[in-house]
């Protein structure tokens, strides 16, 4: 079972409980936060708050991986935006 | 010697620009791109194009760091920020 989370638009504290829900009512073993472009930075603070304001000391940073993708924008023009992927984990 | 580069508000190609120096004229090893709260995002971006678009299979990302940083704000309080630290090295 892949438990991503996928960050967007929505309310911040919105994903931070996902997260945590995730590890406490659903007992996941790992929790996978991904983002993109200017969506990265949420990314981080939501992995920061849900590891240290509401999981400490049960829950921490397994491992963050960026990457680039590419695609074609309505003007048929290729356009790179980065990507991150932070996998929390158990202690 | 610390090659740590800050992420702000400059033009971006001046961060990618500054990152290939260290590498290239300055012979560096590691470079560590650095950034806090919305910059984070830029501070990825920065490695991305870095590595992938100027420094092709001579650098990758070594490591990857967030962590959080408090500090009162004006109005005396306590803000919590996330931070990257992005550490490049040569393949």
């Amino acid at each position: 079972m892949d438990n991503s989370i996928f960050v967007g638009t929505k309310p911040f504290m919105n994903y931070v409980t996902a997260v945590v829900m995730q590890f406490t009512t659903k007992n996941a073993d790992e929790v996978i936060v991904k983002a993109r472009g200017k969506f990265i930075s949420r990314a981080v603070d939501i992995a920061e708050v849900a590891t240290k304001r509401f999981l400490e000391g049960q829950v921490g940073v397994k491992g963050i991986a960026i990457n680039s993708e590419e695609f074609q924008n309505n003007e048929g023009r290729v356009v790179r935006v980065s990507t991150i992927e932070i996998t929390l984990g158990r202690l």
